[in-house]
């Protein structure tokens, strides 16, 4: 928690759910990404999160933006942002809203099929477009599926066509999976990568660009080993050397898109404990409900997933086993489990608790009223 | 589909998503519902769908309401409810929030644990009150945990303590497990009911109510043997039978909160197909991409639970399997992946598409706008 925060919340006595996030920070993240990929393009992940005192501070950092929807492009061109520095990374997009970013003067694009470059070829003809490689995405700390990205041969066949269909193939994405703990899958993406690069000389096109998506690692809780994940500069530094390795002298533009690693530690959650009950005489774990569930900010807790550092007013004492739950009349609104989560003993209702890191993936994520439940209430400072 | 959804979508060319609910449909199933529980009343479990069309259309049924939290106990009060109609649902309550329904005049309130016995004796003095038993839910369609309800010693203490303490201990209640096609399950949380009746006539307490929760289950998708589930008529017959089995000429006065089985096949989806791929040349499935998905209010998707049918303007001609997923930048915001889907070979990106009884647990629980898109828009008729 950054000290502006600790200031704030010890000035005010905000209501609860509230998500409180220290814009120097994440200006802090921004610049420290510049330093350890010098020479990267960083392209905010705006979907992490999409405040507009966010994005204005990094419209005035200079920064380009990742957009994942017509919305979002709207949105960073609203907070000032050049559109020549957005990229509009969905490789899911309908032809309309292709055009509407078009006519808004968007001239970047990702895609990772032929029925996409289609689209993009009618609807931004001339624009600059990048493929998006399919990767297991082993390793990574939030569930992957084959969602997105299609095979090199398949990748090939389409920088050709959208080429030969008038538009400019620019480069290659690919995303390792997000809060991605095993450095060497980017080496097994940038290399992957580089063969893409070396297959289209044949068909003369020169591609420019990688893209190296998102997916570094935030640490969150800390308490067991697999918890525990490389720093910013160790994941800075591999990225580096593999990006050498691979392509040496013959080094194409980097983009980057953090998303999480820009906003995570930003901001933290300040909720309140509602009820701290047994279900059983001889339970030998209590149940501590918050009154920030699943539904009310915290989805990334997903299969407990992501684990966040939880602080108390009464941490020091003795602690005990807990299953850890939101608000909500849903079954599936419990946040951790299995995770082991342990609690002070005393730990009561109406005690303020304090969700940590919570900066990326919560307040948009939040449902616009489930159970009657306002969405989490933000303050930026 | 009802006729009217019908004739209105053949009339109205809808932006997508869409849902689209029919509210007499709702009164159709409120009526059907009272009809096959004579006796009971019905509390419309509002956070299946709290739109106030619905709502109101309920008050004029003179149908109670089971509230999730102070936000739903003053949204059904600002359509029309009356507060003694009003039931405080959740057993996970700030004492703020009970004081507030209280002095709103609410008097009815569930529990589970000795924290909410307390709050509710200092925020709701003389209140009526019933303790939620744990079950097991075992072969419900939705997943289960813990989360609510107590074990029948714990019940009988705290409602015990409530009378000491100054409430009105009323009755017991329980929820089977949403989407519950087991219908044995209703008998033996009955009669465990009737075992927490028998302990606490020894204490001097004459229980006068049992809550049947919800868990009546919905016709979805029903192309495999697993999605079959009986019908509502089936299931009144074998809970009236087991609480006749059990009470006999004791019978306590009977509640019920049905809330998918009063809403869901009211209202239908209408989305549009934004992109359908392959992923390498010899993909054996296409993708679907829809311009809806998990977080935009196919929530119920989770770990493929709920499985909707899905209508095109192509059915009848030759189908393939698909992997059906949503349009936003999220890995986890695939539809049906296991599910074995198919789709008509000839689906194009722009279709449109009809999701069916999506009338519960879709609008209110869709984000405010992950990736920037929008919440779900609701027409009601």
């Amino acid at each position: 928690m950054t000290e502006k925060i600790k200031r704030f919340l010890s000035e005010n006595r905000i209501a609860t759910p509230t998500l409180v996030v220290d814009v120097d920070r994440v200006v802090e993240n921004y610049r420290g990404f510049a330093r350890l990929l010098p020479g990267a393009q960083i392209y905010y992940a705006v979907k992490a999160n999409p405040a507009p005192q966010i994005i204005k501070a990094l419209v005035r950092e200079d920064s380009c933006f990742d957009a994942a929807s017509i919305f979002e492009v709207r949105q960073v061109l609203a907070c000032g942002a050049e559109a020549r520095k957005v990229s509009f990374g969905n490789t899911i997009k309908k032809e309309d809203d292709i055009a509407a970013a078009h006519a808004l003067g968007v001239g970047l694009y990702a895609f990772d099929s032929e029925g996409e470059v289609d689209k993009l070829a009618r609807a931004a003809p001339g624009s600059k477009v990048y493929c998006r490689l399919l990767l297991t995405n082993e390793s990574a700390g939030w569930p992957t599926s084959r969602k997105f990205g299609c095979e090199v041969e398949m990748a090939r066949d389409l920088l050709i066509a959208a080429r030969d269909k008038g538009l400019v193939p620019f480069g290659v994405s690919f995303h390792v999976g997000s809060q991605q703990t095993d450095l060497t899958q980017w080496d097994v993406a940038i290399a992957r990568s580089k063969v893409l690069f070396t297959a289209l000389e044949g068909a003369g096109i020169k591609l420019g660009m990688v893209n190296l998506g998102g997916g570094i690692p935030v640490p969150y809780r800390e308490s067991a080993p697999q918890d525990e994940v490389p720093s910013l500069s160790t994941a800075g530094r591999a990225i580096a050397d593999s990006l050498n390795r691979h392509f040496g002298n013959q080094m194409p533009r980097i983009f980057a898109e953090p998303g999480r690693a820009m906003v995570a530690d930003a901001g933290i959650i300040e909720a309140e404990v509602v009820l701290v009950s047994r279900k059983v005489y001889d339970d030998s774990r209590r149940w501590v409900y918050l009154d920030i569930g699943k539904y009310g900010g915290l989805a990334e807790t997903l299969d407990e997933c992501i684990r966040y550092r939880i602080e108390t007013a009464r941490d020091g004492g003795t602690t005990g086993p807990v299953v850890v739950a939101g608000p909500t009349c849903d079954e599936t609104d419990v946040l951790y489990d299995r995770a082991g989560y342990e609690l002070p003993l005393d730990l009561a209702a109406g005690d303020r608790v304090r969700i940590l890191a919570t900066g990326a993936y919560t307040s948009s994520y939040c449902s616009v009223g489930f159970n009657g439940f306002p969405p989490l209430a933000e303050h930026y400072i």
